[in-house]
Parts: C-alpha cells; structure tokens; sequence
C-alpha cells in the first residue's frame, strides 16, 4: 500500500482514496456500504486487508489515534444485546478521532414503536454521517441504507449477515496461515463446526472464505445445516469449494481452521437440538477432536463462547487458539472499513479536504 | 447579531452575553434556566431564534465544532426512555466541546430509591455545570433547579413542558413560513392536533407560539381538550389568540401549520379514547384532510411517529412535511440554548475568560 | 508532593513515578492493581492522600484536565446499577484525558452466560489497558486481575471491597480533621453506623482507618454484626483498635466522625431486620443521637441514602454533613488512583515517555 496513515490527531487528515493494489495498479474503494461480503471481490478483500494492515500499525503506537474521521459522526444504533461488536466499533471510530454516539433500542425511544424508517431518518437529521447497524429482521440494514444519506455498516442482521466478523476472521487466518499475503489462503482446509443454520457469522464467512479460495467445510447435525447442501452445490457452479457434512472426523482430519459456532441455548426448545451435553459429546471442539486437524491448526470462535459446550475451555484458551487474536484484529479491521467507506466516491457525507 | 462564532476547537473561547435586538439595541440573556418557555419574552425567543441561525452556520461547517463549553461537564439525565431528545442535546453539547456525561435512571442507582434532590447534589459534586433533565413527575426540574448550582435545561416533565421542543417548532416555522424573521409569524394560523392533554409538547407550544403572536388552535377529541377552554379564555385576556375545538375540519381550514401530537397507546386504557382505529378515522392527519389547509401548509410532528394512526404515512413523507427539519433544527436550537445559559450572568461556573 | 501536575491538554504528558514522603524520603507506588486497601501501607494511604491534593488542585482550574493518560483506554465494566461510583470513574478518567469505554452488564452479551475470563480476555483485546470492574461477587476483581494485562481497579465487588470509597472517606476526614495531615487522624473516633455485616464500604474503611490510626467503632444490631467481633480481636494483636458494639449511645458518645451505611430494603426478608420502621427508631443518625458526638463531628454516608431510615432528613443536609464533600472527593481520588496505577512499574501498559 503506497499510501501511509501519517501523524497524530494534530497533524492533517489524510484519507486515501486511491490505494495500490499487490499487483501495483490502483484500486478504488467503490462500495458506500458495507451490507454483506457477498459482493466484495478478491481485489476488495485484498484492499481490506491490507488497509488492516496499516491500522495494525496505528494501533501498535503509543498513542492509538489518527485524524481520518475527524468531526464526522458515527452513530451506533444496536436492536441487539453485544459487548464485543459494539465495543470494536466504538474504540475503532474513536481511533479515528470520529465522535461516538451510541443508541441501545432498549433502554430508547425505539421502543416506544417508531417504525425504523423513521428512527433511520431521525438519527441522521441528528448527525450521523455513517451508521453501524445491528438488527434482529435479516435485511434491515438494506432497508437502512436505502434511506440513510451516509454509509450502513451492517454489525449483524438476523440470522443473514455479519461482514465484519467474517473479515476479521479472514485477516486473522491470512496473518497466521499465510504470512499476510490473501493468495497463501487458497486451497486451505477450513471448517465452520456447529449451528450454521443459524449463524450469519457463519454465512459471511462463507462468502468471503471460498472468494479468498479457501476449501470449505461446514459441519454439525444435520438439522443445523439444513438449506446448505443446496448452496455448495450452487456454489460449485461458480468455482466454490463448500463440502457439508456432519461427520465430525471427516471434517476435522487435515483442517487448517476449525472455527466452532456459539450454540444459542434457545434453539433446544426448538428441538433442533436434543440436549446441550449430547451437542458437546458429538460436536463439543475437544483437545482429542482437534488432534485430528493439521498440526499447528488454528482454533478459532467469534465469541460469546459456552464453554464446556460448544467448545472445550482447554480447547479455547490453549496454545493453538487465535480467539483473542479475532477480537484485537476486529478492531483495526473496523478501523479499515469505516477509513474505506468515509473515503468511497459515494459516501454521503464530503469528505474533508485532504 | 453582531457577535460570531469563531474559529474551532484549537481557538479562543468566544462567549457573547450581550447580542444586539432586531431593533439595534444591546439585549442580554437574563436566565439561568430553561424550565419552561412561558417566562420568555418576545425579546428571548428573538435571541434563541438568532442565536440558532448561528448555530445553524456552524453545523454547516466541514467539522462542526466551536470551543465555546470547553472545560464544561454537561450531564444528561434522564428518567424517561428517549432517542431523539438525548441524542440531540449530547450531540449539540459535544459540538461546543462539551464533556457529556450520560445517566439513564433505568440502569443506575436511582433505582436504589434515592431522592431527586440527593441525585441532584450528588451530580454536580461529580461536577456537573449544566444539567439537561427529563423527568416523569410535572415540576421536577424546578425542584431540580432549586439544588443545582449551574444551569437545569428540562428535557421533558411529565405532562407539563417541553421548552426545547417549542423553540425547535418555532424555529422550524419562522424558518419555513417566515423568511427567518420572528415577526413573520403573527397572525399565521398554527393548529395542534390531536391528544392535546396528556402533552407537555402541547403546553410548551402554546406559550411559545401566542408569544409570538400566531393565531393558535387546538383541536382533537373533547375528552383530550379537558382544561383548554378555560386556558384560551384567560389567555385572551391578555391578548393571546387560542381556539378550541373538536371540529377537525373547522380547524384545518385555511391553517398554515398543522403539527400531529403523538398518540400514547396507553391512553386506551383510561377510557379517555374508543380505539386507535376511531381516532385515525376521525383525526388521524390524512391527505384528504390537509387539504383542506392552506396550499403548502407545513406538516409537523414531534416523533416519534405511530404513522396511519395520528398521520397518514404519505403525509409524514410526503412534499409539506418538515418532520426531519425538526430533528436537524433541534441540534441547532440545543446548542444555542446551552450557549446562551452558560454565558447569562447568573450561571453558577464560572465562564472562561473570553 | 515535589512533582506537580503542570499543563493541559496540549502540554507534555508527566507522569511521576517517584514522590517525595512527607519525611522528604522518595517512595514510590508498587501496586499494579487496587483491589483492596488490606494490603496498603501507612506511607502508600499518604501517597495517595497527597496525589489528591494535587488532582483537588486541577479539579479547581477553569478547565479540569491533564494529558496524564491520554492515549489510554479505561474501561468501566460494572456488572451492578450505579451512578456515582460510575460517573464519578468516568469523570477522573477523562480528567486525566484517557478514552473511556463503558459497559454495563445487563446490556450486554456478558449476560449471554460469557464467563468473567473471557470477557475480561475480550475487554483487553479491544484496547483496554485499565479496568475498573464492580461485579456482585466477592473476588471477582482478583480473578480479573489473574487475566488481564494492565491494571484493575475494584469500583465494588459483592460485601468483600470498596477501594475507593473508603480512600475518599479517609481523604475527606483527613481534610475536615486534620488539617490534610493523615497523621492527625490517628487517636480519633470514628463511628461506622448500620448493616456493617452486608457492607463492602465497612469492610474496606474498616482496612484504611486503622492503618490510619483511628479509634474505630462499629455499631448495628447484633444480627448485623456477625463477625466483626472476632475481626476486632484479631486486629488487636496487630494493634488495630476495633470496639463492636450495638449500644448506639455508647458508640456515638464523643465520636468525631460518625458514618451511617445504607440500609438494604431486601435484607428485611432475609430476616436480619425487623422492620425499616424499627430500624430507624434504634439505629437512625438523628439529630439527638448526633448530639452525643463531639461538638462538629462530622455526619458521612457512602450513599445512596434512604433518608429517614438510617439517616435524618436534616442530618444529612444539616451543617456537620460532608455527604456532597464525599462526592467531589471522590473524583479526585479517583483521578490520583487512575494515575498511580498507570505511573506503577508493574503497570501493562507502557508509559508514554514523559
């Protein structure tokens, strides 16, 4: 990346607009929102990174904060309960020298049955020039940045998309696996063990782990990936390598990644589930299960972790754990998206001047 | 107004306490609170109106922040669930450089059962100078402005006021209707619409707008006009215009604004209204029925919206609608309100040296 | 104190180390953590006394703000309601211009059964460097500070401690007493008053007074005593002096201080009180039973108050009350706290050069 995030919050701002692409030709942010990854391309992914990169940097100095966002408004508007995601994007903005407004719908007026529309409407004649959203209706932030005149970062809608989440794990496994270059990511064995059926971080990282060409396997009860066998084969069509099966050893032998999802207690009273003990007996992430990956393989979960349950604690906090590795990277890979999208053509808000 | 606000967060502190009248003579700001708006002279809400047009400039700026509450902790506490109204004065306090600090009743120790006064010292010993208050008991910020040693701003009490929610009304209409001249707006007919008992936004209103000499009505079911009757006669005597009626269409005719108060869906419970689908039929504002307002008559709400009960979605969205100016206009209003407290003689802390 | 506090916020960041004792010797602080006070020195309780006297110092500047921890983040993660503990962290941490994040448990997916480890792993991937924990069991912080890499400070944890509440009351008894000579403290009697059993604030000023010297008195109904008298033998050995005792005149008589505690409505069930009603008539700090104290003893509550319970309504706002006194001090403490622990060598995080 030629272009560098100089100075501190006294210096001038410098947004890029323009950066370099490995192959050294520019590249262009072209997206004002960041909806999903499914329409990110390896050139996006790359440029992600690699502006992840340079956050990494930022967040390494003694004073964690550049100038980018500088009297910009980001306003946090979560319909859901979060530590960690609503957290990352605040520390992320801040870092920026943004200023933060958080909006918790359960302790505001959004609760009094205002329609969404007009909460959107509302928090932007506020101030808001960028908008990170979580919702519990799959497709809200659609429906957000159809209205909103800034850029939506979707934090988590429904069951249908988490992107940041799915590109924080895509740069934890390129700086672990692959030396920070996106290309050493092709053709590894990943697997997403556990309930994909309800997991948007599971449906992210499906698009953008088989876009970086990783070989893909989702795992767990069959009544937990119902719907995806149809999408491998759809995706097979396009050049995508998804596998699904719920034969745990199968998955597990020779993986580079296991990635085990958070069991939701809730969906036991749906009978999708017989009990938690036989979810971990069959699908628990244990230290004998994990021997069957690749040596050295990555362990990874995007938290909040049932312990015991989904994963094992000697699992989750031993040596080849990368899951506090995810949460510091969600930071400096949040910090690249709002840079990103506050510098697109299309972002609403000008952009001060450079 | 002959003072500016200059320069940024790196410059001086310009706070005015004197500003010129449209008259060209020197009128200061004599309140060291904004209870409610019912001691406010034509002269004070002159000088709120000015001093938002500046406000109004300064939110235009690429980085909209002036130094002029630098140093100064604004503390925000509010008992009652609210997006707009807390967002909007934390954002207006942290565009004068403010330092905010927000306190929910829900989840702090007010809940433990302690006395509005002790929470009110205990508050400013944190160090509070300004204090934005919204309360479910009628009176409480006079009570609160009886212990506080800055300046109490009432965000809301009960049924009684609502003063920043007037000013920002009043400015959206002398901007819209007037040409930015307060004076403009005498003689205009303004009708509110809708459960005008239980409505501090109501109340605030009338004081406001028969100050500023508008021919106001006020129009909705007979059991939610209870007391307004006897109001409009003893304001007539001292010269201000108000109407009361529970004919829709006698009080749309010819109106020049018709602003939809918000229908407390608890109000079913009293008995005081039928159902929600009667009062849409009978006063819900329609197409049809704004039609018979004057050509362009401004369409207001102070949200949030239950839309196709007390307004047609149409309406709300539609050409004459100001709903979000409203919002935007509050931003303004707010800072020039703490602007104008901080700087009047008798504001507890002391002002930075200009 | 021979290093001072100098500049604002656009000024060079000073961090002492090294202080100067009162005897001229210099002494540095050791603590990484402020979990207790069980564990502090009579010369670490007057490093800690004189630092507030510095931070009192920049409390009365027209702006309150040092560049002492800018570039820090703070992270307030209370897993209890609160307002003053909390806001008054908040306020000493952006005093001292560090970034503040806060977190409150029941809004948070730490109620998603997360546990305390791997939240606070979580809380210190994102950027955390200082902690500031209130959690409803005993011990908590201690397990915090087994995980997290820079430095906790307990706000409150179950009965077990309350840090700096009771370095407040020791700052703030030694300003009223002794003429801010913590040595003048010594010999002086001092009254905790009420439920000492359930008591955090007891326990930990039960620590810092008699290091300090004080003659200390703790007195209740005997159900709310359990204990205390064991503790007080022991703590004679080490020469301490403790007297236990539910004879309310004898306790107060020539008393310099008197603290009344909260009563906890919940412990009626329980039980261990009759009534509220009973309560108040035996162990209430009236204005007689204040009149066998020394002339101008001084009334503290740690608050919340239930006025009319354990104390009088115009006990508490009468003039030997220093209750608000408690308050402010206690940002100020704060402040030094915040400061020490970052200066301390074993501190996580690395210093910004000074």
């Amino acid at each position: 990346m030629t272009d560098v995030l100089e100075g501190d919050a006294t210096t001038d701002v410098v947004i890029p607009t323009i950066a370099a692409s490995k192959e050294g030709q520019p590249v262009g942010w072209r997206h004002r929102h960041l909806l999903d990854v499914d329409d990110l391309t390896m050139a996006d992914l790359d440029l992600v990174m690699r502006t992840t990169d340079a956050m990494t940097e930022v967040l390494g100095r003694p004073i964690a904060r550049v100038p980018a966002l500088r009297g910009r408004t980001v306003t946090i508007l979560f319909y859901e309960a979060s530590t960690r995601t609503r957290v990352s994007f605040e520390v992320a903005a801040k870092n920026l020298s943004a200023d933060v407004v958080n909006i918790a719908a359960s302790t505001s007026s959004v609760t009094k049955g205002e329609s969404l529309v007009d909460t959107i409407r509302t928090v932007e004649a506020l101030g808001a020039q960028m908008l990170v959203l979580r919702h519990h209706v799959s497709g809200a932030p659609y429906l957000a940045a159809d209205t909103f005149g800034g850029s939506v970062l979707n934090a988590g809608d429904g069951w249908h998309a988490h992107p940041t989440q799915a590109l924080l794990d895509l740069f934890t496994m390129r700086s672990r696996l692959a030396g920070g270059a996106l290309n050493g990511l092709r053709g590894r064995k990943v697997v997403i063990l556990g309930d994909v059926l309800h997991s948007r971080v599971a449906r992210s990282n499906i698009w953008a782990l088989t876009t970086a060409g990783v070989d893909l396997w989702l795992c767990g009860p069959s009544t937990l990936l119902h719907g995806f066998d149809a999408w491998a084969r759809s995706a097979a069509i396009g050049g995508r390598r998804i596998t699904v099966t719920s034969e745990v050893a199968v998955a597990l032998r020779d993986a580079d990644v296991v990635m085990a999802l958070r069991i939701q207690r809730e969906r036991m009273a749906s009978g999708l589930l017989p009990s938690l003990r036989e979810y971990a007996a069959r699908y628990g992430l244990t230290a004998e299960r994990l021997s069957l990956a690749a040596p050295g393989a990555l362990v990874m979960h995007p938290g909040p972790m049932n312990e015991g349950v989904e994963i094992a604690s000697d699992v989750a906090a031993g040596a080849q754990s990368v899951i506090t590795d995810q949460v510091a990277n969600g930071v400096a890979v949040r910090m690249a998206l709002l840079y990103l999208l506050a510098g697109a053509p299309g972002a609403g808000a000008a952009a001060p001047a450079s």
